[in-house]
């Protein structure tokens, strides 16, 4: 798509989040064509890019939603999404929570111990309602990712291992509150080779046949997320790989296949747009400094993240240069040592593959606003979320202000 | 002070952020003391904890204000901070934000490029003003810190090299429109070694010494903040020797000195309570669930930094244990190794020293709601700011629902 950079910024403004929803769309359907022919359901982690339009976009188009807190399950519902295509994970659920996902009578609860299943049986009591729910495996295999985003190994906090799984299936199958109708497991996010997720289906698909030899029936099986997304030179799995490998596993097998693509659906239909300020020389070391912060995307600081960074229309002979906000950390920066033509006040640096895990984990950091998000579909853009101002930022706390002094 | 975290967490609920006021103010009073005698100003790091009743009760203690964007120039104002007593410092700082901080007549803005004063110089000329300015010179010294917040070498994005201060504030001096009436440096966070802190002051104070010769009267001699604070076992550095060093730095010269510190005021003053949810068992390894996550604390995720955790009223045999979030993250931790009594759903544990860089890093990742937030002042508690609703978190994205959809 030739998209006129120049044109959005100046019409909303720097910082700036950018998606590409047509991008979205074919991601999807790529998605969903590689599980042509079986029970298949899409649930989009929303965690990965929870505004509202994007969530309805893609329920348009047909997907559940992966959420990890009672606020992803209301933004799943008002963006349009179907109870019963809608999963709650995560390893930390609250009562307040459990009681509203079965109020709401989603899909199921996605457990992570036996603690939490107990909580939730309980709470289920007192609903007077049967909790359908769903247990994370953890297949113990190494995804082979950064550390902070591997979670299928047993040393985290994600998931119970096997046998635990195995006990609690069959606690849930007699209790009066728990139905076990399906199962999970997660290896990691930004995942590139396929060998750890063939591995661990099979794992997890043993599990479920043996569960089945006791009567307990499974019926979805949710392979999580983690497809590996393009950054820089990442060689990543083809979906039709990906949905052959589950296939495999799951061989003979009567469910529903779930996948809970976030990252993938979104990466890379995002971009941020970050405007110069100036730049500066410290001890022969260029650095440009732009208007956008760790605080509106914290991926590089966070995880030293590579996104690929250019000039908008700019000419010149490039330079290496470290692209940096205005927030006062060093950890404050975009890029190192990329390469960029000289710059001027003003001019437009597009930051790509910004759609997933970047306006969500956006703070408000030395006061800073967060940006406006804006959607391109069918080559007309809109705004999808309004820029922060001041008064939004003191909102919660300005009534206290002087209170008792 | 005997605080009963118990009762503050059933009436506030948790995740929760609490701040002792005395504390704050005792720091700043023992800051203030050490400086008697000399010409001195207080400017609170605003950034560090830049809630409207935290800044307004170091204000009303006679405190200015270090801000770092035009926000936390509001901020100040809001909270009451003279207007003489506030500076505009950071890297990037936008024209609108220029232009109203000159418009609101503040002490002064802090320059860290030359280009950057060349853009105040034409918004003071536009406006038809004299920008007050002081300019940031980076002594090139290793502060010896965590290199995310250390800032006081040349190959970092801060400051400007001695060379370039001096032919800045050479044209400074000259033109109509701007007035160098300050210097500062700030080589550094979480400071615990004295010698680099002598050692840049006196390389400053001689800077200005060359100046004063040259006819460029300084007024203002900013040492910046950075001052270590005790999170486990750190030697921190003590105010009145702290305070002697610059002393010794600047003898004989007729300079106001100022302090901006942050973290020293607020870092220990504050808590963060968090209830337990359960505990899990992953091959052999203890897990500690709790309802805060990395998006209320990003500090042991992002910088890897320790913070003290107790269970609050819990007896029993301590092992080791992740005291971990539910965010769906394995780097959604406060502690690992963390000796910890058996714990029950909804025991409480209180993570210490989480005052500064706790709720202004907050973020809603996961669609969480950013914490409450409560001040403790002689012996009494209440609200400073609200907990977020749902509500809050989809305001601005709320009416672009649906939309051309």
């Amino acid at each position: 798509m030739d998209i006129d950079y120049k044109a959005l910024a100046k019409k909303y403004g720097t910082p700036l989040y950018m998606y590409d929803f047509d991008y979205i769309e074919h991601r999807y359907n790529d998605l969903k064509e590689a599980f042509a022919g079986k029970k298949s359901l899409i649930n989009y982690a929303v965690k990965a890019n929870s505004n509202l339009s994007v969530i309805a976009h893609l329920a348009k188009l047909g997907a559940g939603a992966d959420c990890v807190s009672i606020g992803e399950v209301r933004r799943a519902l008002d963006a349009g999404v179907k109870k019963y295509n809608i999963i709650f994970s995560g390893v930390g659920k609250r009562d307040d929570e459990i009681r509203e996902a079965l109020e709401k009578d989603i899909l199921m609860l996605n457990l992570e111990s036996e603690a939490e299943m107990k909580r939730v049986e309980m709470i289920a009591k007192e609903l007077g309602k049967e909790a359908r729910i769903s247990i994370r495996v953890n297949p113990n295999i190494d995804p082979q990712t950064h550390p902070y985003i591997s979670t299928g190994l047993h040393e985290n906090k994600f998931g119970v291992e096997i046998d635990m799984a195995k006990r609690m299936y069959i606690y849930a199958n007699k209790s009066e509150y728990l139905n076990p109708v399906g199962i999970h497991f997660h290896i990691g996010s930004q995942l590139t080779k396929l060998d750890p997720i063939r591995e661990s289906a099979q794992i997890v698909a043993d599990l479920v046949r043996s569960l089945k030899a006791i009567k307990i029936d499974i019926k979805f099986f949710d392979v999580g997320g983690g497809i590996g997304v393009v950054y820089s030179d990442e060689i990543t799995i083809p979906v039709r790989d990906y949905a052959e490998a589950i296939f495999d596993a799951t061989k003979g097998l009567d469910v529903t296949l779930l996948c809970e693509p976030g990252r993938y659906m979104v990466a890379n239909a995002g971009a941020f747009f970050t405007s110069v300020l100036y730049e500066k020389v410290n001890a022969g070391k260029r650095f440009v400094i732009v208007d956008g912060g760790m605080n509106d995307l914290i991926r590089p600081s966070l995880y030293d993240a590579y996104h690929k960074i250019d000039a908008v229309m700019v000419e010149g002979e490039k330079s290496f240069a470290d692209v940096v906000g205005p927030v006062c950390e060093s950890g404050d920066f975009f890029g190192k040592n990329v390469l960029l033509p000289p710059l001027q006040h003003n001019d437009l640096l597009v930051v790509h593959s910004a759609g997933a895990y970047g306006f969500t984990m956006a703070s408000n950091y030395n006061t800073r606003p967060k940006p406006a998000e804006v959607a391109l579909e069918a080559g007309k853009d809109r705004l999808i979320r309004r820029r922060e101002s001041y008064e939004d930022q003191i909102r919660l706390e300005k009534e206290f202000l002087h209170r008792d002094q």
